[in-house]
């Protein structure tokens, strides 16, 4: 089943311990599409500027992302650059040029208003909700947040959440949208603001899932070199979206099995996407490569 | 298979968001005697002072621990006072009293010698080398160390790695030991250090197991209330060997499908231990509370 993204498609130019990059495609709906379009068909929708050129396009035309919903207009593309501390833990933002993306009003190409399946990146609250607006009944609804608009849009926020299937976000966020600083008791807050499932990503220490009387918690795949964390959480809410879109039928519901393998392909596409810079790991991908660290999951996980 | 254990005894004030006690039994060999006091027959090599009365021995006793190997001299008991931070994640120390304790020279019973499992907990490597030279042939030696005997006893420290078959620090421990921050490379080099198996614990994110060409990683089952994180480490030890000395029959190695089921049982005892403030929780369990539990490990990680 088809799934829909929007949120930001930027230039990235990225400083970790291992080198460095100066401009490359990056954002996050991008790292999202990627992740998701091995498991399903993905639909972008997003704004560039006049300098996102042919070649550009090409890490979503060469994953079959249909770019329709993707607005080119005139100006320059969203840029952001950041710097990462010697063990990676912490993020330095250098410069952040929204450029056409402090303007973006997604509009939806006709076809893509009925897609069923819908990843709500993390853009203003509002415009997600202008999003969704747009849509016609979609079968289940996701979304990302992030700071930015916990502590400055909270109204518009609770607005979106209001309806929303699964929100997807980190602990900090997690901690900051509930004012909770257990985790149990944060996810139990957000879930009471709409969300019937709420998934907490915890960066290297794995992820977590929380919906109604059930817990499913992975470690994270434990990691020799990571070269760049930039992307591993939407390459996460990818595996995880084209999964659940890719294995639930027409009209009804991830059942709790999906769900948990779900969080695993989240957890196996986040573990490519910081095992090189930028997308370089994530866009040569093979599916036996995914199952096959899908299956080593299970081995770093099992007991009887 | 009887296991024995050496570490300290002491007297714990602590000071939690959830409340305070100014007063109770503690120390690294109580929290683990207690905890593997549920899967095995224990042995406590310690020493205490005149303050520590017939109803302090009730901890050991109650739980069928052999004190016999716990020395009683004049003076008295080791004393720890700590505080809590408001999200538990940090303690800082307010008193370390270590009174007996400061001239504690293990000294083993000679019936004691022959226990097939041996943990060293946390004390002077000098001391655990001193307690191994009285051994006679162990089948499994575990052990523990902290940052004060990494950054003062090095050497010492390194003698003691050499001939212990299991490691089980916490992450911090474990880059310090290592001078590596990714706990793949923190456990390989300190697997070259002599232990084949290392077990890193990461508190409220879980715990890893890392073995010649394995690696085994559970989350820790996810608690809404922890009312004092003191001993959660020893606990899990506690658990982790009590349930391989159960599990390992005599003159052989635990095998793989043991030490992940070990694993397990530690981060039971752990969670157990957190439940509570000092040993209330632990030392008032059932087995069928601690099965129940490791049957919620299998719920939170089990996907196909």
């Amino acid at each position: 089943m088809k799934l829909l993204v929007v949120g930001s498609v930027a230039f990235d130019a990225v400083r970790t311990p291992r080198g460095s990059v100066d401009r490359m495609v990056g954002g996050s709906a991008t790292y999202f599409s990627v992740a998701a379009s091995y498991f399903t068909q993905v639909r972008v929708v997003g704004v560039v500027g006049e300098d996102f050129a042919d070649e550009h396009h090409q890490v979503f035309l060469e994953r079959g992302v249909c770019t329709e919903g993707l607005e080119r207009v005139s100006g320059k593309t969203f840029f952001w650059s950041g710097e990462y501390s010697a063990n990676l833990n912490d993020c330095r933002t250098l410069a952040t040029d929204l450029n056409v993306f402090a303007s973006f009003q997604p509009k939806l190409p006709l076809p893509y208003r009925r897609t069923p399946f819908l990843f709500l990146g993390n853009i203003d609250p509002e415009l997600q909700r202008h999003v969704q607006q747009q849509m016609e009944h979609p079968q289940l609804v996701a979304g990302d947040t992030m700071n930015f608009w916990i502590e400055g849009k909270r109204k518009e926020l609770e607005a979106t959440l209001c309806n929303i299937g699964v929100l997807i976000i980190n602990d900090s966020e997690a901690r900051l949208l509930s004012g909770e600083h257990n985790l149990v008791k944060a996810a139990r807050a957000i879930r009471a603001l709409g969300p019937p499932t709420v998934v907490i990503k915890r960066g290297d220490n794995g992820a977590t899932l929380f919906r109604d009387g059930e817990v499913f918690s992975t470690p994270a795949l434990p990691l020799e070199e990571v070269y760049d964390p930039t992307g591993a959480g939407d390459s996460f809410a990818g595996g995880f979206m084209g999964y659940i879109a890719a294995q639930t039928p027409e009209g009804t519901q991830p059942i709790p099995g999906v769900l948990r393998r779900a969080v695993i392909y989240g957890s196996v596409m986040g573990s490519f996407a910081v095992e090189h810079f930028g997308l370089e790991r994530l866009r040569r991908l093979t599916r036996p490569e995914i199952d096959a660290r899908y299956q080593e999951f299970r081995q770093l996980t099992r007991f009887e």
